[in-house]
């Protein structure tokens, strides 16, 4: 495989589908043989995958992108790492093949809806090669094929890990074809992939929400969109101030960079001048800067360098770093019509003590993930024990919120009968 | 409101987003109470409805339409029906609500999913104004808000339709806009409705081929394909002939014009001479006219009007009518890979007394519905169970199959706690 071979992405979409078949006869067994052989063949191959991977980091660093970018790019001191999670994707339940919802119909007919994998799917991602590994594995593991369109950075990367991961399947007899990558960077071929409904079932965009939306003004093909996340904390009145704080601390500090860090915090009026300042305060401590609403800056009162008074657009920015909007609102209401009107439907939370406007607060906020009590930070396949995730789906059909092997299926309906016909 | 009105379709859609909110919050009991008072509306509007759809019939048999979309097109004698099955979605469970997989997580997090509504639901079908009714109960009885785009045929009848189930949503306080219809017939509004991503979440074509590939390649947002059918029955070597012969009928002729009636039989070899003068002599006896491939001719061994040797083009086309396709096939093989190439993923069938067979069968067949020994024509919300069915999708994202009111939701996750942070 050369990075600027030009090629037939139709054969590319015919040869998955093809593949896509014998991934979904193949046996749990079979399946996860092919795991393990994926980590060993990842290990046996690290020196040309660091190789490529060092080239990639190269080129990055003359082309100028930031050190978190470069950071991402990186898989040194991480292979081992990523060989690991393929084994741990091996030990998952298998859902292909569950049976559920089994009827026997008053005219005798004997009906079940079995699970089964959803064929292609398509991922076209950013300069993240882990990604690469990941998405082979889940797809794997969930009896589909996929076909990979990484990052232009990660090019040599991704041909590298595909080669260990196709090396990987083809000594356990399963088709290489299953996961498949796009090498050629001319970016038509992401217009192109969105178009092939003929072999492709599902499209998972992950990356920024330029790609998101991208992907679903040109596909043609069902698009899991997600991952993007204006995130937001209500400080209701009864709400335990010490041990909000701790949560609010940890929704904006502990990962900064991700769709479900918080990115606004609304108060409530009578705890403003009371709470603002020692938000701002410990989470100033974490080097977060501040956009406040004028009654937030009245209720601060002080004057800080980080606390900045909030512009026209911050309450529709995912800030996906330290920065956080606090916005005093008069209650309940107020902090769920700011909600609905800001919120990108991913992960909202409100601190109170009053179990009736938490059930409110549940029944009227209409995100992915609604908060109780607790950091927006939950919103993760692994934290809420699906074990893998392959998306943040911030849409609402098919799945929702974290998706993990389960998400990667659809099913079929099974009907025996002894020759029934319809009246 | 006026059949020539231009009108604003950001603003139809941002209403619809308003009274999705109030009816996400409505009770079962009072969504029920406007089912009622939708179907007393219907009734008590009975004089103007049948008043426009009697133009709406006038205007169709002046532009020359056929009797078969003449008959769909007609209200009258049908308006008692369409409010008896108004109040029978009354009487169905609400999904709404509903609470799944609940679980406490190692850290004490309290996590469940929450069945919801999807919000907004675009509709776009064609001349049959039950489909206004049908769509606004299912829509009302899940918590969802609908926009409705029918066919310019039966205009009238649908804004006397629409008129009616306002009126009966007005009578329970929700707001009439949670049912709107597009008045403007030009067909430009279809184009814009699919690009309403701010305010719709799901849209359903409900016609042919055409529309359904329209709706795919121009919409923004999420769409549920399906109800294109090229169904296939397999009568495999050990079936019993006498009972397949009667499942073969039903599936074809019991009514040929819908999605789910048979299209193309395949025959073992070994059955073919005994088997395919019996169906060609059954089926001819209801009108059915045949396309035979060169194999099953020679089976056929004789001459009949009715018979003629299978074109090109022939087992890619969706009959709805009295046509029937039979190909002589070696075997299961040969009969898996005709319905793999062929098929639209509908519902697929075999005909066989081995369980091997039928198990081979139910695993490599990747239709929304599959069957042993059993009509086609099951493929049915109401033959299902579901109770009602607002389509049944051939694509394998949110639901495969007949759509119930579940397949209306979508789910939240629900997390509650005691202030956790993620470590």
């Amino acid at each position: 495989m050369s990075a600027t071979l030009t090629f037939d992405l139709k054969q590319l979409g015919q040869n998955a589908k093809t593949a896509s078949r014998a991934l979904a006869k193949a046996s749990t067994t079979l399946k996860n043989a092919a795991l393990l052989a994926i980590a060993d063949a990842l290990e046996s191959h690290e020196e040309a995958i660091l190789r490529a991977n060092a080239l990639d980091m190269e080129a990055a660093r003359v082309s100028g992108i930031s050190e978190a970018m470069l950071d991402r790019l990186s898989l040194k001191g991480r292979l081992r790492g990523i060989a690991a999670d393929t084994r741990k994707v091996a030990e998952l339940p298998d859902p292909v093949g569950e049976i559920f919802e089994r009827q026997t119909l008053p005219n005798g007919l004997n009906v079940h809806k079995r699970r089964t994998p959803l064929g292609v799917v398509g991922v076209i991602y950013e300069a993240r090669p882990n990604v690469t590994v990941d998405v082979a594995a889940l797809t794997l593991k969930t009896g589909n094929a996929a076909i990979l369109r990484g990052g232009s950075e990660t090019l040599r990367s991704n041909v590298a890990l595909i080669a260990a991961i196709q090396a990987g399947m083809r000594t356990t007899g399963l088709p290489a074809e299953a996961i498949q990558l796009i090498t050629d960077p001319d970016r038509r071929y992401v217009g192109e992939l969105l178009r092939l409904d003929q072999y492709v079932d599902m499209i998972i965009p992950r990356g920024g929400a330029g790609l998101h939306q991208f992907c679903r003004e040109n596909s043609t093909i069902p698009v899991i969109t997600g991952g993007i996340g204006i995130c937001h904390l209500y400080l209701d009145i009864s709400a335990n101030q010490t041990a909000s704080l701790e949560v609010i601390y940890n929704a904006k500090t502990q990962r900064p960079s991700v769709c479900n860090a918080l990115d606004t915090l609304l108060v409530h009026e009578s705890q403003g001048s009371a709470f603002i300042p020692q938000v701002i305060h410990r989470l100033g401590q974490a080097g977060v800067r501040f956009r406040l609403d004028p009654r937030a800056l009245a209720a601060f009162g002080g004057e800080d360098p980080s606390v900045h008074p909030a512009g026209e657009g911050d309450w529709d920015t995912e800030w996906l770093g330290l920065t956080l909007g606090i916005k005093v609102v008069s209650g309940l209401d107020e902090a769920i019509e700011h909600i609905q009107q800001h919120s990108t439907a991913h992960s909202d939370g409100i601190l109170t003590e009053d179990g009736a406007h938490a059930a409110r607060f549940i029944e009227e906020i209409d995100s992915a993930a609604v908060y109780v009590n607790a950091s927006t930070r939950f919103t993760d396949g692994s934290e809420m024990g699906l074990g893998a995730e392959i998306a943040i789906s911030t849409q609402k059909l098919h799945a929702r919120g974290p998706m993990g092997l389960r998400e990667l299926t659809t099913y079929k309906w099974v009907v025996e009968g002894a020759y029934q016909v319809r009246k």
